[in-house]
C-alpha cells in the first residue's frame, strides 16, 4: 500500500502535494461556501445581552456566533482557538 | 519514492494518517499558541472608530484585529474567509 492515505491522492503526484501545507489549506470547511468572501457586520447599538460570543473557528451551527464548536475542534485537532467576545459594559 | 510528500509522513503510518483530515486540521497556525485558548473580548463602548475589523482568518499581523492578510490565505487556498465587522452606528 503505497498510496498517500492522509490526502487519498496517490504518492505518483508529487508537484500537487508538495504546494500543499498546514498554513495553506482552507480555515473554512462548510460556512456559505457560495459566498466569496465570508463578511458580517455587527451594529452595536443593536446588542441586546451583556456578552455575546462571536465564533472565529468556523464550525460553529449558529455562525457568525459562537455555540461552543471551537471545543471539539480544538480537541480533534489540537488548536486553540477561540471566539470573540462583545460585551456592552465592564461587567 | 513511496513517501506521503504531503505530509512529509512516510506511508508506512497508516493510522495517524488516516485520522488527519482538512476538517481535523489546526487553523491556527500562529497566534499566541501558548494560550490553551485564545479568546479576546471588545468593550463595544470603547470602540473609537465607526467601524473595526476583526480577525477570523487567524493570519492577522495584528490579531485580533483584521490586517487584511484574509485576502493572501483565500487566493492561497481557495478560502472564502472575512473578519467581523463591528459598527458604532448605520453608517
Ligand atoms: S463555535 Fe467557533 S469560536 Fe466558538
Ligand atoms: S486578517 Fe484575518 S480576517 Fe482579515
Amino acid at each position: 500500500e503505497v498510496l498517500n492515505r492522509q490526502s487519498g491522492v496517490a504518492a505518483v503526484r508529487p508537484r500537487r502535494s508538495v504546494a500543499v501545507r498546514a498554513e495553506a489549506a482552507p480555515i473554512n470547511p462548510e460556512v456559505r461556501k457560495n459566498e466569496e468572501k465570508v463578511v458580517d457586520s455587527v451594529l452595536v447599538a443593536d446588542l441586546s445581552k451583556p456578552l455575546t460570543a462571536y465564533c472565529r473557528c468556523w464550525r460553529s451551527g449558529t455562525f457568525p456566533l459562537c455555540d461552543g464548536s471551537h471545543v471539539k475542534h480544538n480537541k480533534a485537532t489540537g488548536d486553540n482557538v477561540g471566539p470573540l467576545l462583545l460585551k456592552k459594559q465592564k461587567e
